[in-house]
Protein backbone atom coordinates (compact mmCIF):
# COMPACT_ATOMS: atom_id res chain seq x y z
CA UNK A 1 0.00 0.00 0.00
CA UNK A 2 1.17 3.38 -0.95
CA UNK A 3 0.59 5.24 2.75
CA UNK A 4 0.78 8.90 3.49
CA UNK A 5 1.63 10.30 7.14
CA UNK A 6 1.17 13.98 7.47
CA UNK A 7 2.82 14.72 10.78
CA UNK A 8 5.06 11.55 10.41
CA UNK A 9 7.94 13.59 12.20
CA UNK A 10 6.33 14.23 15.40
CA UNK A 11 6.23 12.31 18.49
CA UNK A 12 3.42 9.97 17.26
CA UNK A 13 3.99 9.93 13.91
CA UNK A 14 7.33 8.47 13.77
CA UNK A 15 6.59 5.88 15.37
CA UNK A 16 3.63 5.59 12.85
CA UNK A 17 5.38 5.62 9.95
CA UNK A 18 8.53 3.19 11.41
CA UNK A 19 5.35 0.48 12.00
CA UNK A 20 4.49 0.71 8.40
CA UNK A 21 7.59 0.94 6.57
CA UNK A 22 8.53 -2.45 5.96
CA UNK A 23 5.48 -4.01 4.51
CA UNK A 24 4.53 -0.48 2.85
CA UNK A 25 5.47 2.50 1.08
CA UNK A 26 5.33 4.78 3.65
CA UNK A 27 5.41 9.28 2.27
CA UNK A 28 6.38 11.46 5.15
CA UNK A 29 4.88 14.79 5.15
CA UNK A 30 5.78 17.13 7.54
CA UNK A 31 5.44 20.76 7.89
CA UNK A 32 9.02 21.27 7.72
CA UNK A 33 11.05 18.02 6.81
CA UNK A 34 9.82 14.61 6.00
CA UNK A 35 9.71 13.62 2.37
CA UNK A 36 7.03 16.66 1.23
CA UNK A 37 6.28 19.59 3.24
CA UNK A 38 2.82 21.08 3.74
CA UNK A 39 0.77 22.85 5.40
CA UNK A 40 -2.12 21.29 6.22
CA UNK A 41 -3.75 25.07 7.65
CA UNK A 42 -3.66 25.93 3.70
CA UNK A 43 -6.24 24.55 1.68
CA UNK A 44 -3.49 25.18 -1.83
CA UNK A 45 -0.60 23.72 0.08
CA UNK A 46 -2.84 20.52 0.77
CA UNK A 47 -3.71 20.61 -2.87
CA UNK A 48 -0.16 20.87 -3.88
CA UNK A 49 0.84 17.60 -1.66
CA UNK A 50 -2.05 15.84 -3.81
CA UNK A 51 -0.65 17.06 -6.60
CA UNK A 52 3.11 15.43 -5.80
CA UNK A 53 1.36 12.49 -4.01
CA UNK A 54 -1.46 11.40 -6.59
CA UNK A 55 -3.13 8.32 -5.98
CA UNK A 56 -2.52 6.58 -2.42
CA UNK A 57 -4.05 3.57 -0.36
CA UNK A 58 -4.01 5.14 2.88
CA UNK A 59 -4.06 8.66 4.63
CA UNK A 60 -2.99 9.29 8.69
CA UNK A 61 -3.01 12.57 9.92
CA UNK A 62 -0.82 13.03 13.32
CA UNK A 63 -0.83 16.84 12.63
CA UNK A 64 -2.33 20.02 13.70
CA UNK A 65 -2.66 21.90 17.16
CA UNK A 66 -4.69 24.11 19.35
CA UNK A 67 -4.88 26.71 21.47
CA UNK A 68 -4.19 25.66 25.17
CA UNK A 69 -5.27 28.62 27.94
CA UNK A 70 -7.76 29.45 30.59
CA UNK A 71 -11.58 30.02 29.36
CA UNK A 72 -11.59 33.17 31.25
CA UNK A 73 -9.77 35.56 28.76
CA UNK A 74 -9.80 33.07 25.77
CA UNK A 75 -10.29 34.90 22.59
CA UNK A 76 -12.22 34.59 19.25
CA UNK A 77 -8.35 35.01 17.59
CA UNK A 78 -7.17 31.85 19.73
CA UNK A 79 -10.01 29.66 19.68
CA UNK A 80 -9.30 29.65 15.83
CA UNK A 81 -6.24 28.35 16.41
CA UNK A 82 -7.39 24.79 16.61
CA UNK A 83 -9.95 25.25 14.44
CA UNK A 84 -7.51 26.12 11.48
CA UNK A 85 -5.00 23.53 12.51
CA UNK A 86 -6.08 20.75 13.80
CA UNK A 87 -9.58 20.52 12.64
CA UNK A 88 -9.64 22.34 9.45
CA UNK A 89 -6.12 21.10 8.82
CA UNK A 90 -7.84 17.37 8.77
CA UNK A 91 -11.15 18.02 7.25
CA UNK A 92 -9.52 19.70 4.53
CA UNK A 93 -7.11 16.62 3.98
CA UNK A 94 -10.25 14.78 3.65
CA UNK A 95 -11.98 16.94 1.15
CA UNK A 96 -9.19 17.14 -1.33
CA UNK A 97 -7.91 13.56 -0.42
CA UNK A 98 -11.18 11.88 -1.16
CA UNK A 99 -10.59 12.90 -5.16
CA UNK A 100 -7.02 11.23 -5.25
CA UNK A 101 -7.73 8.03 -2.62
CA UNK A 102 -7.59 4.67 -4.26
CA UNK A 103 -10.79 2.31 -4.68
CA UNK A 104 -11.13 0.74 -0.99
CA UNK A 105 -8.66 3.23 0.73
CA UNK A 106 -8.73 4.89 3.94
CA UNK A 107 -8.17 8.13 5.92
CA UNK A 108 -7.27 7.88 9.77
CA UNK A 109 -7.42 11.41 11.85
CA UNK A 110 -6.72 12.02 15.38
CA UNK A 111 -8.59 13.53 17.93
CA UNK A 112 -8.08 13.23 21.45
CA UNK A 113 -9.48 12.17 24.85
CA UNK A 114 -10.87 15.46 25.90
CA UNK A 115 -13.17 15.75 24.04
CA UNK A 116 -15.41 13.44 26.39
CA UNK A 117 -13.53 13.83 29.54
CA UNK A 118 -12.24 17.50 29.71
CA UNK A 119 -9.05 19.18 31.01
CA UNK A 120 -8.57 22.87 33.01
CA UNK A 121 -7.53 24.87 29.58
CA UNK A 122 -8.10 22.91 26.88
CA UNK A 123 -11.73 23.93 25.86
CA UNK A 124 -10.68 24.80 22.56
CA UNK A 125 -8.73 21.35 21.91
CA UNK A 126 -12.25 19.71 23.35
CA UNK A 127 -14.31 21.52 20.44
CA UNK A 128 -11.84 20.66 17.54
CA UNK A 129 -11.57 17.14 18.59
CA UNK A 130 -15.10 16.41 19.58
CA UNK A 131 -15.63 17.74 16.09
CA UNK A 132 -13.14 15.73 13.90
CA UNK A 133 -14.93 13.11 15.43
CA UNK A 134 -18.55 13.73 14.78
CA UNK A 135 -17.24 14.95 10.75
CA UNK A 136 -15.55 11.21 10.96
CA UNK A 137 -18.68 9.74 11.50
CA UNK A 138 -20.89 11.49 8.89
CA UNK A 139 -18.42 11.83 6.47
CA UNK A 140 -18.10 7.91 6.97
CA UNK A 141 -21.38 7.48 4.99
CA UNK A 142 -20.92 9.53 2.33
CA UNK A 143 -17.18 8.43 0.75
CA UNK A 144 -17.47 6.95 -2.57
CA UNK A 145 -15.48 3.67 -3.62
CA UNK A 146 -15.92 2.16 -0.15
CA UNK A 147 -13.10 4.41 1.00
CA UNK A 148 -13.36 4.63 4.69
CA UNK A 149 -12.53 6.73 7.58
CA UNK A 150 -11.65 6.37 11.19
CA UNK A 151 -10.19 8.44 14.25
CA UNK A 152 -8.09 7.20 16.87
CA UNK A 153 -8.84 9.52 19.86
CA UNK A 154 -5.76 8.76 22.47
CA UNK A 155 -5.47 9.57 25.80
CA UNK A 156 -2.18 10.88 27.01
CA UNK A 157 0.94 8.85 25.96
CA UNK A 158 3.46 7.54 28.53
CA UNK A 159 6.12 9.56 25.73
CA UNK A 160 4.90 12.84 26.84
CA UNK A 161 5.86 13.50 30.67
CA UNK A 162 5.56 17.21 29.96
CA UNK A 163 2.11 17.19 30.25
CA UNK A 164 1.62 14.58 32.85
CA UNK A 165 0.57 17.10 35.24
CA UNK A 166 -2.36 18.58 33.01
CA UNK A 167 -3.87 15.10 33.11
CA UNK A 168 -4.20 13.79 36.68
CA UNK A 169 -5.51 10.63 37.55
CA UNK A 170 -5.82 10.04 33.60
CA UNK A 171 -4.27 6.66 32.75
CA UNK A 172 -0.98 7.08 30.43
CA UNK A 173 -1.17 5.00 27.05
CA UNK A 174 2.03 3.41 25.92
CA UNK A 175 3.06 4.62 22.27
CA UNK A 176 2.72 1.29 20.91
CA UNK A 177 -1.34 1.56 21.85
CA UNK A 178 -1.58 4.39 20.10
CA UNK A 179 0.35 3.05 16.98
CA UNK A 180 -2.06 -0.02 16.93
CA UNK A 181 -5.08 1.82 17.15
CA UNK A 182 -3.75 3.54 13.28
CA UNK A 183 -2.71 0.17 12.02
CA UNK A 184 -6.42 -1.18 13.32
CA UNK A 185 -7.96 1.89 11.19
CA UNK A 186 -5.75 1.81 7.98
CA UNK A 187 -5.88 -2.58 7.74
CA UNK A 188 -8.87 -3.49 9.19
CA UNK A 189 -12.15 -3.43 7.43
CA UNK A 190 -14.36 -0.61 9.46
CA UNK A 191 -15.17 2.77 8.95
CA UNK A 192 -16.99 5.98 11.02
CA UNK A 193 -15.18 4.49 13.90
CA UNK A 194 -13.86 6.68 16.77
CA UNK A 195 -10.45 4.40 18.09
CA UNK A 196 -10.65 5.14 21.53
CA UNK A 197 -6.63 4.53 23.02
CA UNK A 198 -8.09 4.66 26.47
CA UNK B 1 -34.22 36.86 35.59
CA UNK B 2 -32.83 38.71 32.84
CA UNK B 3 -32.75 36.56 30.09
CA UNK B 4 -31.00 36.91 26.57
CA UNK B 5 -32.36 34.92 23.97
CA UNK B 6 -29.92 35.20 20.66
CA UNK B 7 -32.45 33.96 17.66
CA UNK B 8 -35.42 34.45 19.27
CA UNK B 9 -37.33 35.30 16.10
CA UNK B 10 -36.48 31.85 14.61
CA UNK B 11 -39.18 28.90 14.66
CA UNK B 12 -37.93 27.42 18.07
CA UNK B 13 -36.61 31.15 19.54
CA UNK B 14 -39.74 32.33 19.32
CA UNK B 15 -41.43 29.26 21.44
CA UNK B 16 -38.70 29.38 23.55
CA UNK B 17 -39.48 32.92 24.08
CA UNK B 18 -42.75 32.82 24.95
CA UNK B 19 -42.41 30.48 27.56
CA UNK B 20 -40.32 32.56 29.51
CA UNK B 21 -41.82 35.65 29.39
CA UNK B 22 -44.35 35.85 31.63
CA UNK B 23 -42.71 35.10 34.57
CA UNK B 24 -39.08 36.44 33.73
CA UNK B 25 -37.52 39.84 31.53
CA UNK B 26 -36.75 38.16 28.20
CA UNK B 27 -34.49 40.34 25.64
CA UNK B 28 -35.34 38.73 22.19
CA UNK B 29 -32.14 39.05 20.04
CA UNK B 30 -32.32 38.46 16.00
CA UNK B 31 -30.27 38.89 13.44
CA UNK B 32 -32.59 41.80 11.55
CA UNK B 33 -35.21 41.52 14.24
CA UNK B 34 -36.31 41.33 18.02
CA UNK B 35 -35.14 43.42 20.81
CA UNK B 36 -31.66 44.25 20.03
CA UNK B 37 -29.79 42.82 16.44
CA UNK B 38 -26.70 40.78 16.56
CA UNK B 39 -24.55 39.33 14.00
CA UNK B 40 -23.04 36.06 15.75
CA UNK B 41 -20.86 36.24 13.32
CA UNK B 42 -18.76 39.28 14.30
CA UNK B 43 -17.09 38.91 17.33
CA UNK B 44 -17.19 43.23 17.24
CA UNK B 45 -21.41 42.14 16.95
CA UNK B 46 -21.65 40.67 19.60
CA UNK B 47 -19.20 42.77 22.24
CA UNK B 48 -21.74 45.50 21.44
CA UNK B 49 -24.43 43.44 22.11
CA UNK B 50 -23.45 42.77 25.89
CA UNK B 51 -22.78 46.59 25.65
CA UNK B 52 -25.98 47.27 25.63
CA UNK B 53 -27.55 44.24 27.45
CA UNK B 54 -24.64 44.37 30.51
CA UNK B 55 -25.59 42.12 33.28
CA UNK B 56 -28.01 39.02 32.69
CA UNK B 57 -29.11 35.64 34.59
CA UNK B 58 -29.26 33.78 31.16
CA UNK B 59 -28.13 33.50 27.62
CA UNK B 60 -30.03 31.06 25.25
CA UNK B 61 -28.45 30.34 21.49
CA UNK B 62 -30.88 28.92 19.17
CA UNK B 63 -29.42 30.75 16.04
CA UNK B 64 -27.06 29.86 13.61
CA UNK B 65 -26.31 27.81 10.73
CA UNK B 66 -24.24 25.66 8.87
CA UNK B 67 -23.49 24.37 4.87
CA UNK B 68 -26.04 21.59 3.81
CA UNK B 69 -24.36 19.65 1.01
CA UNK B 70 -22.45 16.52 -0.38
CA UNK B 71 -19.43 15.97 1.14
CA UNK B 72 -18.04 15.00 -2.38
CA UNK B 73 -17.68 17.99 -3.67
CA UNK B 74 -16.96 19.98 -0.27
CA UNK B 75 -15.00 23.05 -0.25
CA UNK B 76 -13.53 24.48 2.67
CA UNK B 77 -15.18 27.53 1.62
CA UNK B 78 -18.11 25.88 2.15
CA UNK B 79 -17.53 23.97 5.32
CA UNK B 80 -15.88 27.30 6.90
CA UNK B 81 -20.11 28.54 6.72
CA UNK B 82 -21.03 26.45 9.79
CA UNK B 83 -17.69 27.33 11.60
CA UNK B 84 -18.13 30.78 11.83
CA UNK B 85 -21.92 30.63 12.11
CA UNK B 86 -23.29 28.06 14.38
CA UNK B 87 -20.06 27.04 16.17
CA UNK B 88 -17.71 30.39 16.39
CA UNK B 89 -21.18 32.16 16.78
CA UNK B 90 -22.06 30.53 20.04
CA UNK B 91 -18.71 29.58 21.72
CA UNK B 92 -18.29 33.73 21.08
CA UNK B 93 -21.22 34.20 22.58
CA UNK B 94 -19.69 32.14 25.35
CA UNK B 95 -16.35 33.94 25.20
CA UNK B 96 -18.03 37.14 25.45
CA UNK B 97 -20.84 36.76 27.37
CA UNK B 98 -19.16 35.32 30.64
CA UNK B 99 -17.69 38.64 31.62
CA UNK B 100 -21.10 40.28 32.23
CA UNK B 101 -23.12 37.15 32.84
CA UNK B 102 -24.41 37.28 37.01
CA UNK B 103 -23.07 34.86 39.46
CA UNK B 104 -25.58 31.63 38.93
CA UNK B 105 -26.14 32.69 35.57
CA UNK B 106 -26.18 30.68 32.72
CA UNK B 107 -25.30 29.68 29.03
CA UNK B 108 -27.71 27.28 27.17
CA UNK B 109 -26.46 26.67 23.71
CA UNK B 110 -28.09 24.61 20.44
CA UNK B 111 -26.71 21.21 18.82
CA UNK B 112 -28.17 18.54 16.89
CA UNK B 113 -28.55 15.09 16.50
CA UNK B 114 -26.16 14.41 13.66
CA UNK B 115 -23.50 14.97 16.01
CA UNK B 116 -23.99 11.00 16.59
CA UNK B 117 -26.17 10.32 14.40
CA UNK B 118 -25.70 11.62 10.77
CA UNK B 119 -27.60 11.86 7.71
CA UNK B 120 -26.08 12.40 4.00
CA UNK B 121 -25.24 16.07 3.39
CA UNK B 122 -24.71 17.48 7.08
CA UNK B 123 -21.17 16.57 7.47
CA UNK B 124 -20.34 20.00 8.05
CA UNK B 125 -23.42 19.83 10.41
CA UNK B 126 -21.98 16.90 12.32
CA UNK B 127 -19.07 18.38 13.37
CA UNK B 128 -20.09 21.52 14.23
CA UNK B 129 -22.75 20.13 16.81
CA UNK B 130 -19.84 17.61 17.80
CA UNK B 131 -17.90 20.60 19.07
CA UNK B 132 -20.51 22.47 20.55
CA UNK B 133 -21.05 19.82 22.73
CA UNK B 134 -17.57 18.91 24.04
CA UNK B 135 -16.91 22.68 24.39
CA UNK B 136 -19.95 23.00 26.37
CA UNK B 137 -18.41 19.60 28.36
CA UNK B 138 -14.91 21.52 28.78
CA UNK B 139 -16.32 25.33 29.70
CA UNK B 140 -18.53 23.95 32.44
CA UNK B 141 -15.34 22.89 34.43
CA UNK B 142 -14.13 26.76 33.92
CA UNK B 143 -16.72 29.33 34.10
CA UNK B 144 -16.28 31.36 37.19
CA UNK B 145 -18.74 32.05 40.19
CA UNK B 146 -21.12 28.92 39.56
CA UNK B 147 -22.25 30.24 36.09
CA UNK B 148 -23.50 27.02 34.20
CA UNK B 149 -23.07 26.31 30.47
CA UNK B 150 -25.47 23.21 28.84
CA UNK B 151 -26.37 22.48 25.02
CA UNK B 152 -30.03 21.57 24.18
CA UNK B 153 -29.08 18.97 21.61
CA UNK B 154 -32.88 18.11 19.14
CA UNK B 155 -33.57 15.77 16.53
CA UNK B 156 -35.86 17.15 14.01
CA UNK B 157 -38.53 19.15 14.82
CA UNK B 158 -42.00 18.08 13.87
CA UNK B 159 -42.65 21.69 12.87
CA UNK B 160 -40.35 21.03 9.95
CA UNK B 161 -41.66 19.19 7.74
CA UNK B 162 -39.60 20.31 5.15
CA UNK B 163 -36.52 18.60 6.55
CA UNK B 164 -38.44 15.04 7.26
CA UNK B 165 -37.38 13.58 4.41
CA UNK B 166 -33.43 14.17 4.94
CA UNK B 167 -34.42 12.42 8.62
CA UNK B 168 -35.71 9.18 7.37
CA UNK B 169 -36.95 6.91 9.94
CA UNK B 170 -35.95 9.27 12.78
CA UNK B 171 -38.87 10.43 15.48
CA UNK B 172 -40.14 13.71 15.21
CA UNK B 173 -40.35 15.81 18.64
CA UNK B 174 -42.23 17.87 19.57
CA UNK B 175 -42.19 21.29 20.08
CA UNK B 176 -42.85 21.35 23.81
CA UNK B 177 -40.50 18.94 24.48
CA UNK B 178 -37.41 21.03 22.51
CA UNK B 179 -39.03 23.72 24.57
CA UNK B 180 -38.55 21.88 27.70
CA UNK B 181 -34.84 21.28 27.22
CA UNK B 182 -33.69 24.73 27.48
CA UNK B 183 -35.96 25.63 30.40
CA UNK B 184 -34.17 22.29 32.14
CA UNK B 185 -30.97 24.16 31.55
CA UNK B 186 -32.11 27.81 32.48
CA UNK B 187 -33.86 26.94 35.73
CA UNK B 188 -32.18 23.40 36.71
CA UNK B 189 -28.66 23.12 38.34
CA UNK B 190 -26.74 21.13 36.64
CA UNK B 191 -23.86 21.97 34.38
CA UNK B 192 -21.63 20.63 31.50
CA UNK B 193 -24.78 18.73 30.14
CA UNK B 194 -26.01 17.40 26.72
CA UNK B 195 -29.83 17.13 27.25
CA UNK B 196 -30.63 15.44 24.11
CA UNK B 197 -34.02 15.74 22.51
CA UNK B 198 -34.57 12.27 21.12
Amino acid sequence: MKIVIVGATGTIGKEVSRSFDNEHEVIRVGSKSGDIQADIQSPESIERLFDQIQEFDALICTAGNGHFGPLSNMTDREFRKGINSKLLGQVNLLLIGQHYVNPNGSFTLTSGIVWEEPILNAANLSAVNGAINSFAIAAAIELKNNARINVVCPSICENSPEMFDLFPGYEKVTTDRIVNGYRKSVLGPFTGKIIRIY
